[in-house]
């Protein structure tokens, strides 16, 4: 937790662009396949951001006209001593967070109604676990679906979280040091005889070593063409291609994503290092853009062109790059966005609504298959903390459904592509923030070119 | 998952007890802090006894009269596999858990609402995710409180799952083998120097080697006098005790849930080895008893009692044991139950109700502090899988709470207990099923005596 005064100045500018009572909930446990039996406990990130505190069965009540905020909660009782150990008391938690009142959980309904009988305005933010809606629906006497998240307080937030200050870069850039240590790991581990399930294993031993969490569920898969692929049994072969993307969290649930492919055995195979090489290039050239005032989408775009030059020149695709691009023939290489905003989530705010993060009123979203994936293409500005993450996959399925049906014909060298069908999936990824006149790689250096990583897998 | 012809004779059976239309969700995936970002999927766990399939998304409708099944769920679009890789088709899935009929998730809304119109019974379960109870609420055309869960198909599955078929136990058997080799990874780390989660992370590694996961949130900590005290970054120090609760699961989804202590540098003191001596001389008594027609509650309570005169043979109870017992005054160190019914779910079946789990119409559940948290006390019965798991704690503040109120003081030796806190907590458990003429330990032996735990942890 950052100190007191953090999140009551956070709560203090929530305030001032506000009217009425703003309602936040912190989550509860979720359970697995019984109410007692629950997954490790993930807090709300907007919760996380306007109070700090990482336990469940809290909400924030924001008086915005007065400025007063109320911890709503239960005390501690000498059961959840003997279950769950020592426990702070409502007005200790309340007090890190720089709040002055307390109240049991039960008292939100009551002040809700308060401020709906004396025609304030109530303000929530959307449900995105069951949970969360029935609660809503309670706390404002409305059937679950007939809840309205406020469109006010969800820009506002968006506002206020996606432009970070030097103490959350500085907890961030934590996050980034602990996903280099997981990923440093998995490279050493890409030997011939290992599961994909062993490496993931050590990776979130790094994570919750660090004090945290993975961001996400840890992607480690021979079979990287497949976007979201877990860990399986599968065993390492020398020549499989292992690519490994996964972030850790700070203490202070700052995140991190990183992505890296390293080759089983030690050496990339020809086409391995050319694909890298290629994703790298896209990299480069769309790190070498993000600047204040700059478009995510049209750094996406070149990244795509790029990527698309590259293929050119391996064979795989052909004609004007720009063109294919904005054909959309890259999107059967790269049918996913470049890259995302991330803080304490690691698709920042993306309980907000994709859309109003990523675009807001500034930008809008293609429709174009690949493209539509891009989860941000607004105007880049100082304080955004950004990944940036061009891939190239081999999708069998996909190829063979163009093909059959001639998409984009004119730009894919279809024969050649079903050579390199097997190969798999290669996907680099880095953090940055957005400086004033440009921006930031975070965290310590992680192995990215070919010879670098093939250091690393060696034990060089 | 078992043949097609286990979950047919399985569905066979139930629709044999039932009429009207039975439905049973799966679940969904759970959000941990947006709708995309979600937890390791874990499936229902009566869906996975009749249908077998651990895969989100799906539900069964099970027509009681006609004994016909209809499996719910949505074709895999080339979306998912971009994302998620090759998926089965919904007749792949069907035909797997012996089902003719497939029909998309919609389709089950019509199915119920042309059962009401008839006349006819729609049973459903109790939710236990938010999730559920919204899909429920729409599904019955009732606000998601209103929804009541059906008496006879909550008691139609608790009989039909609590009695375990041999081919059932080979795979909790195999569960117990995984945890076992969890257990002797974490005697092997208690050593100087390590972190709780350190340790915690290896036992995780195991458990996902092994294809499965962990039954529960491991329990892996020097505070075990915390009941349910997770993971943290304490350091081990020579000397201290460490407690490790935890199991795995088998490919098929069957769990395991073992208890040792260990030694932290590889010699328990004298202290330390008494407590455990006393806790392994209640669980012999307790297993010694375990047969059909003898009531787990009694099992309970003679546990209790020997644990109380143990106790007072090292000074830190006093007067007779079973009176102690009967009084409740031996709950200052156990607070907890015996054990619980195991299966598909490590408190198995809790989602269905405790209470009708555990005790049905056969027994009574206690209101004393203490044995009020027996999850089970009904009669055993051939077939049954029970975890027997009594332990000894020393809670500094229930032991200050009760000393300060004169709780149990003719029983409790407060002056001698004061010295002993600090020691921790001791907790065994064993897995075991109700033969005919009694019961058998499952899985490999884990050691258990202070001697063979300590040769574990020396590496000897």
């Amino acid at each position: 937790m950052f100190s007191s005064d953090t999140y009551a100045a956070r709560r203090a500018a929530l305030a001032d662009n506000m009217s009425g009572l703003v309602v936040v909930l912190g989550n509860a446990h979720a359970p697995m396949n019984y109410v007692d039996n629950v997954y490790a406990f993930r807090q709300d990130g907007s919760f996380l951001y306007y109070v700090g505190l990482d336990e469940p069965g809290l909400a924030l009540g924001l008086d915005a006209d007065s400025g007063e905020a109320t911890l709503y909660g239960h005390e501690p009782t000498m059961d959840d001593v003997i279950w769950e150990g020592p426990l702070a008391s409502m007005g200790e938690r309340a007090a890190h967070a720089g709040i002055a009142a307390t109240a049991p959980p039960e008292a939100l309904a009551d002040a809700i109604r308060a401020a709906q009988r004396a025609g304030r305005e109530v303000h929530v933010l959307p449900p995105y676990r069951g949970e969360h809606s029935l609660r809503l629906g309670r706390l404002l006497g409305l059937a679950p679906e007939a809840v309205e998240p406020s469109a006010a307080l969800i820009d506002a937030v968006i506002a206020q979280r996606l432009v970070k200050t030097g103490e959350e870069v500085a907890e961030i850039e934590k996050a980034v040091e602990v996903a280099v240590h997981m990923h440093e790991t998995a490279m050493r581990m890409a030997q011939p005889g290992r599961t994909e399930h062993e490496i993931a294993a050590a990776m979130q031993a790094v994570a919750s070593g660090a004090g945290g969490f993975t961001s996400f569920p840890l992607i480690v898969t021979k079979r990287g063409e497949t976007l979201h692929n877990h860990a399986s049994n599968a065993v390492l072969e020398a020549g499989d291609l292992l690519l490994h993307d996964g972030g850790g969290a700070a203490p202070s649930r700052y995140v991190s994503d990183l992505t890296r492919v390293s080759p089983v055995g030690g050496t990339f195979s020809d086409r391995q290092r050319q694909v890298l090489n290629t994703v790298l290039a896209a990299q480069e050239a769309s790190l070498a853009m993000c600047a204040p005032g700059v478009a995510f989408r049209e750094v996406h775009d070149e990244a795509c062109r790029v990527l698309a030059s590259g293929l050119a020149d391996m064979g795989l695709m052909r004609g004007d790059p720009a063109e294919a691009v904005a054909a959309g023939a890259h999107a059967l290489f790269m049918p996913h966005g470049l890259g995302h905003a991330m803080g304490l989530d690691v698709h920042d705010m993306e309980a907000l609504g994709e859309d109003r993060v990523g675009y807001g009123d500034a930008a809008t979203r293609s429709t174009q298959f690949g493209t539509s994936n891009l989860r941000f293409g607004r105007p880049l500005a100082a304080g955004h903390v950004m990944t940036v993450e061009p891939g190239c996959y081999f999708i069998g399925a996909l190829v063979d459904k163009w093909r059959a049906e001639g998409t984009h014909a004119d730009f894919l060298n279809f024969d050649e592509i079903q050579r390199w069908v097997g190969l798999g999936g290669v996907r680099i990824e880095d953090d940055i923030v957005i400086t004033d006149d440009g921006h930031r790689v975070l965290g310590p250096e992680l192995a990215k070119t070919p010879e670098a990583i093939e250091a690393v897998v060696q034990g060089r």
